[in-house]
C-alpha cells in the first residue's frame, strides 16, 4: 500500500490510522498515496492558528513578514526539482508544472516585493486621506486597515496544488492571518510535499501554516467572525459553502473563485494574415492545452465575426493537430492527462451536453497517444465545437478540459452581449489592433469580468496570455465566477483586513496611527531634526524656519536664471489680466526652492538625500513683498529592513506673513539609522 | 379611511386597489395612511430601471451626476418644512427629524462635492498605479472601475425614512446605478413624500429612482448578476435575504447593515470631575434618547472600570431623569415615541431577557408623559441596567429603544475582550484623554468595528458623537453588524462598481482608459501644447524641450540664491562621502526649476496656472556637466463643470544626456476651455 499523506496540525505531523482513499497517478493509474483525515482534530488546528500562529505573525511588521516570504520563496527555489518530479504524477507536463510551481514561487516573490515597497514598516495601513470633520480642525477622521485576529482557511482546487496554496498564503500572511490549507484530494500529495518543504525550513512562525489532508468535516463549524474561507473550485461546491450557518449567520467571510465560461474575442478588424489572427489562434490553442484545459481561466468560448468562423476553425484545427498527447514523462508530449478518469468522464458528459447545440469540428477521440494507456490514464485529445445560431449550452455548460466552442457574432454590441451570457467570468481577451475596438469591447466586458486582456502585435511578445493570473492583478470575477477577488498586489492583502474609520482629535489620531496628523502638536526639539538619526527622530519633531521676503528682484532673477519666463512672473500687465493671479506672482518652484533654503541644515548629517516630493499644491499665490516661512514636521518614519537608512516623510507647510498656507507638500528624505554612521 | 400610499413604478404613480394595511401615528395611534403593493408589477420596475434609468445615468459623467445630486439637495432644502411636518407622526422630535432630513440632504451635498473633486469627469475610475508586466514596457496593466449595467435595490429600516433612502441613493447614483427604494412600511409615508418631491423636481433622469411602497414580494426574484441589494435592518431579515437563491447562486450582491450591540468605553484614566467623565455621560444619554434609542449605532453596552460603575450610574441617572418624554408635537418634549406599539413590545421583551443577568438601576415605566397617551402612543422612558459579573445577555440581546446596560471591566485587554463579545458592531467609542489608552483600545477594537470614535476635551466641541454615520466615513461593520460597508465617500461609490484588471500595450491602454499611459505614443503637435485650449488639447500631445547643461556655477549659484547650501551641493569633499551621490549633485528643486524653464511657453495663453505637482521622484542624481531635457505629455484632461477652465495633468520626465530619467512627476495646470477666452 502506498504511503498515507500526513496533515500538519497544531505543530506536528498527523497520520490517520485508517486505510484512507487511494490517489492515482493521472497518466498510469498507479496508486501514488492514500489520504484520510480520520481522527484529525480540526478544531484544535483552528485553535492553534488563533493562539500560536496569529499572535506570532501580528507581532511582526509588514516588512518583516515580507522578508519571510522572500526567504521562503528562495528556499522553495532550491527544492523545486522534488516538486517537478512529483508533479508529473498529476498528469502535468513540465510546462504545466512551471505554471504551478514557478508561478507559485513567483507569487511569493511578488508579494515580498510589494509588501516591502507599498506597505509601511508597521502593523496597520492607513487608507485614503485625512478627513476634516469639523471646521475648526479639532475633529478629524482617518480610515485604517487592521489585522483580524482570525484564521484564513483555503480550500483549493486540484489543478494547481502548489500555486493554489502559495497565491492564497502570501496575501493572508502579509495581512497577519495564519493559514490552514485544505487541498483537493486528487493532487494533495504535491501540496503535502510543498508544505513539508516549508515546515522543514522553519522560516514561517509555527502555527502560521497548517495542512489538512483529507476530508474537512467540522472545519467550517470551528470558524467564526474574524475567520475567512477562500475557496477555489466549482460553483456547486461554492453553493454548499455559502449555505453553511457560520457563513450565512456567523460572520465567516467567504471568498469564491469559481470556474467560468471565459471567452476570447477576435476583433472585427482582424483578417487572416494579420499578426493578430495568428495570435488569436495561438492563444486559444494554448489555453485549450495547458494543463489539458483544466484551468478556471481557460477559454471556453471563442467569439469570432461570422465570416471568420471557417478560417478560425481551420487554423485552430491545424494547430491543435500538432499537439501530441500522452504520458507527460515522455518529453515529446505537449499535453498530458486530465487529473483523473472521473474528471474525464465529467468532461465527456459536458461535451455531450454541448453537442445539443453545437457540432464537433475538430477532434479525434481515438488519436494515438504517446506512451499512454487510455484505459488507465485520463487522456483526452483537444476538441473544438462550432455552435449553431442561438445556441444556449455553450454559455452554461463548462467542459473542464481541452474543449472550446466557436460562436459567431455580428457587431461589437453582439460580441459584448454574447460574452455577458457567461453570467460573469474570471478573464476575457480581445485580439485587435484597433484602439476603438479595444475601448468598446473592454468597457463593455469590464462589468462582467475580473480581468480583460487586449492582445495585439505590440504586446504579444511580453504578454503572459489570456489564462495567467498575475500576482499584481486581481483574480476573480462577478456572478458565476464567484464574486471574489484574490491577488491584485496589496489589494489582496487588504481584503484580509478590517477597514475601520477612526474619529478623533489630531493628537489622539497621531497616537493611534503612529503617523503625524495635521493639526496635532509639534514637538519642541533642542537640535535641528536634520541632526537626528532614525534612532532619535520622533513623530512630530518640527523645524519652524526663519522667514524670507520674496522680492520682485527674486522673481525676475529666478525667471532669468531658470528660463521660466511665464508671463505671470514677468509681465505685470498680462499678469494683471490673469483671472487667478491679478498680478505678478512668484514661481511655485521658486517658493519651494526658497523653502528648502529655509529648512535645510547644511552640514553632513544623518539626512542623506531628498528623494522626492508628494502632493505639492500651491494654494495661495506669493506676490512680491510677501514674507514666507516654512514648518517641516516628521510625519512618518519607515526604517528599511535591508539598508543602513530609512525613509522619513516630512509634512511641509509654507505660509505667508498672514499665516495663510501658500504651499503644502510632503518632503521625502532618506535618513541614516544611526549617526555617526556605524561601520558596517 | 386615510389615503393609500403610492409607489412610483416604471414612470408613473401606482395606487393599489385593495384596502391595504393601516399605518399609525406613533404618538397618537391615529391612522396616517394605508399601504399596499397589491397588483404592482415589480418585475416591470426592474426592467424600467435597466432599460431607462441605467442607460440615461451612465451616459452622464461622474461630474454631471454630482451636479444633479447637488441640484437635488438644494431642491429638497426648499421643501424641508413639509418633511418636518410629516415626520412628527413617526414619533420623532425636531432634533430626531434633523438627523433624518438634514442628515439625508447633507449626505447628498457631501457626495456631490466628493464626486466633483475626487472622481474624474469621465465614466470610469482608474484604480491604483500602472503595473509594468514585462521588462520591455510593451505589456502593462491597469485596474479600472466600471459601472454595472444593473439595478441597486435598497431595503430600508423604519427609523430613518429620509436619510436611509438618500444615503444609499447618492453613492449608487454616482456609480451609475438606478435605484429602487423599498422603505419599511411603518414610516413609508415619509419616504413617499420625499420621493414625490424628488420626482416632481424632474432633476433626476427618469428611471433612476423608483419607489416600492408595500410588500416586496417578487422583487428579489427579478434580480440577477449586476444587481445589488443594500439592506438595513435586523439580523433576522438579513438572514432571510442571504438565503434567497438569487443571492446564494445568482450573483446578486447583498450588502447588509444590521443593528449591533455597540459599546462605549470609559477610559481608565478618567475620573469624575474630568471633562471626559461628563462627555461620557452626555454621550451615553444622547445615544439612548435620540430617536428614542432606535438607532442601529446607539450605545447598548456601557463599559466602565469597576470602581466607576456607581459614579457612572449615578450621573447617567441624574441626566436621564431630566429627559421629558411625550408627544413630539409638544416643544418641551425631549424624547418622542417609538415607531409603533409593536416596537415597544419588542423592546420590553428584550429588557425582560436582559434582566436575567442585569438589574434595572434607572427607569420609571410609569413616569408622567407630556401630552402622551401610553395606551395609544408607543412611549417608553429611558432604562439603565447594571450587568452582574459574567453576564451574557447584554452581548447578545438588543433592546432597540432607550435602553443601555452598564458592564464593568478590569484592564484594557478586558475592555477589548468585552467589546468583541458583541461579535462585530457598527460603531464604538472610547472616552479618554490618554494617548496610550486611545491607541491600545482603538487598535484592539478596530477588527470588530466599522467606526471607532475617540472622544476627549480636544474634539468634543466639534465631535458629531458616537452614533452619527458621516458620509465621508464608512458605515457598516463585520459579523453581527452584517459585514457590509456603505458611505465612506468615494469608497461607497466604488462598492457599486466592478473592478477589472486591464492588460494591454500602452497604446491600447491609453485608448481604453482615455488617460495617457507611460510608453504609449507621443502625438506630434504643430504648435506648443501650451497654446492649445481644452477644446484643442488631445491626450498624448507632447512637448519635447530643448536641452540645458547644468554647470557647477548653476549649482553654486542656486545654493547661494535660495540658501539651500546642503553639503551635497556645495562641499565636494563631504559630498564625495555621501553613500548615494559620491560627489556634488544639483538640487532636485534646481532640476525641476530648470525643467520648467525648458517646457514653459511664456506668452499669455490658455494655460492659466501651475497649481501643483504630484509624485515627484528624483531617480538619478544630476551632476555638474550633465545635460537635461524634459518631455511633457498631456496625461489627463478634466474640464470643470462650473468654470471656464479645467485641469490638465501632464506627465513630466526629465532625462540626462544618456536618456536616463533623472526626475519623473506630474505637473498640474489649469487650462482655459477656449482661447481666446470667450466673453462670459
Amino acid at each position: 500500500m502506498s504511503p498515507m499523506l500526513e496533515s500538519y496540525a497544531a505543530g506536528r505531523w498527523f497520520r490517520a490510522a485508517d486505510e484512507g482513499e487511494p490517489l492515482l497517478d493521472a497518466a498510469t493509474g498507479e496508486e501514488v498515496a492514500r489520504i484520510s483525515s480520520h481522527g484529525l482534530d480540526v478544531a484544535a488546528m483552528v485553535a492553534h492558528a488563533r493562539q500560536a500562529g496569529g499572535p506570532a505573525l501580528r507581532a511582526l511588521t509588514f516588512h518583516e513578514r515580507a522578508a519571510l516570504l522572500k526567504a521562503l520563496a528562495k528556499h522553495l527555489l532550491t527544492r523545486k526539482d522534488e516538486l517537478y518530479a512529483l508533479s508529473v504524477r498529476t498528469g502535468a507536463t513540465s510546462r504545466d508544472t512551471m505554471v504551478d510551481v514557478d508561478g507559485g514561487i513567483g507569487t511569493l516573490f511578488s508579494y515580498a516585493s510589494k509588501g516591502a515597497r507599498e506597505l509601511p514598516n508597521d502593523t496597520i495601513v492607513l487608507d485614503g486621506s485625512l478627513e476634516r470633520l469639523g471646521k475648526g480642525g479639532t475633529f478629524v477622521g482617518q480610515h485604517i486597515y487592521a489585522s483580524r485576529p482570525g484564521v484564513a482557511v483555503q480550500i483549493n482546487a486540484f489543478n494547481f496544488p502548489v500555486w493554489g496554496m502559495l497565491e492564497k498564503l502570501a496575501p493572508a500572511f502579509l495581512a497577519g492571518l495564519p493559514t490552514i490549507v485544505k487541498p483537493a484530494s486528487q493532487t494533495a500529495y504535491l501540496t503535502e510535499l510543498a508544505v513539508r518543504q516549508i515546515i522543514e525550513s522553519q522560516i514561517l512562525p509555527e502555527g502560521t501554516l497548517q495542512l489538512l489532508a483529507g476530508g474537512a468535516s467540522g472545519l467550517l463549524d470551528a470558524l467564526t467572525i474574524q475567520d475567512s474561507v477562500a475557496f477555489t473550485g466549482s460553483a456547486h461546491t461554492a453553493g454548499i459553502l455559502r449555505r453553511h450557518p457560520n457563513v450565512l449567520d456567523g460572520g465567516v467571510v467567504l471568498g469564491v473563485e469559481a470556474d467560468s465560461l471565459n471567452c476570447s474575442i477576435l476583433g472585427p478588424d482582424v483578417q487572416p494574415g494579420d499578426p493578430e489572427f495568428d495570435l488569436f489562434i495561438k492563444g486559444v490553442a494554448t489555453e485549450m492545452t495547458v494543463k489539458a484545459g483544466q484551468k478556471c481561466t481557460a477559454i471556453r468560448r471563442v467569439l469570432v465575426p461570422e465570416p471568420m468562423a471557417d478560417p478560425v476553425i481551420e487554423a485552430l484545427s491545424a494547430r491543435l493537430a500538432k499537439v501530441t498527447v500522452g504520458d507527460p514523462r515522455n518529453p515529446d508530449v505537449r499535453m498530458g492527462a486530465l487529473a483523473s478518469l472521473g474528471q474525464r468522464d465529467e468532461v465527456t458528459k459536458a461535451v455531450e451536453a454541448l453537442r445539443s447545440s453545437a457540432e464537433i469540428v475538430f477532434g479525434d477521440q481515438n488519436a494515438t497517444l504517446l506512451d499512454g494507456d487510455p484505459e488507465r490514464g485520463a487522456f483526452m485529445t483537444p476538441l473544438v465545437l462550432h455552435a449553431r445560431p442561438g445556441a444556449t449550452e455553450p454559455h452554461d455548460v463548462e467542459p473542464f478540459g481541452p474543449v472550446s466552442t466557436v460562436l459567431t457574432y455580428d457587431g461589437l454590441d453582439s460580441a459584448i452581449a454574447l460574452a455577458a451570457r457567461g453570467k460573469g467570468s474570471l478573464a476575457a481577451s480581445v485580439v485587435t489592433h484597433d484602439p476603438d475596438v479595444a475601448r468598446t469591447i473592454v468597457l463593455g466586458l469590464a462589468p462582467w469580468h475580473g480581468r480583460v486582456l487586449v492582445l495585439d502585435r505590440d504586446d504579444a511578445q511580453e504578454s503572459t496570455g489570456h489564462g495567467s493570473p498575475l500576482p499584481v492583478l486581481v483574480h476573480g470575477g462577478p456572478g458565476r465566477a464567484g464574486g471574489g477577488e484574490e491577488l491584485g498586489g496589496i489589494r489582496g492583502v487588504l481584503h484580509h483586513m478590517q477597514r475601520t474609520a477612526v474619529q478623533a482629535s489630531p493628537d489622539q489620531l497621531t497616537a493611534v496611527t503612529g503617523r503625524w496628523t495635521t493639526g496635532s502638536k509639534h514637538l519642541p526639539s533642542d537640535v535641528h531634526p536634520f541632526r537626528k538619526s532614525l534612532a532619535d527622530l520622533r513623530i512630530g519633531d518640527t523645524i519652524t524656519s526663519a522667514t524670507r521676503t520674496v522680492t520682485l528682484d527674486d522673481i525676475e532673477h529666478f525667471a532669468d536664471f531658470t528660463g521660466d519666463t511665464f508671463y505671470a512672473h514677468t509681465d505685470a500687465e498680462a499678469a494683471a489680466r490673469n483671472p487667478l493671479f491679478g498680478g505678478i506672482v512668484a514661481h511655485g518652484y521658486l517658493v519651494v526652492s526658497l523653502a528648502a533654503g529655509l529648512f535645510v541644515d547644511p552640514a553632513p548629517g544623518p539626512v542623506l538625500a531628498n528623494f522626492g516630493v508628494d502632493g505639492l499644491r500651491f494654494v495661495t499665490p506669493v506676490k512680491a513683498g510677501d514674507t514666507i516661512q516654512v514648518t517641516l514636521t516628521v510625519k512618518q518614519i519607515t526604517p528599511r529592513t535591508n539598508a543602513d537608512y530609512g525613509e522619513v516623510r516630512w509634512d511641509a507647510v509654507v505660509t505667508n506673513q498672514e499665516a495663510q498656507p501658500v504651499a503644502t507638500y510632503d518632503v521625502l528624505t532618506l535618513v541614516a539609522k544611526t549617526w555617526p554612521a556605524s561601520d558596517s
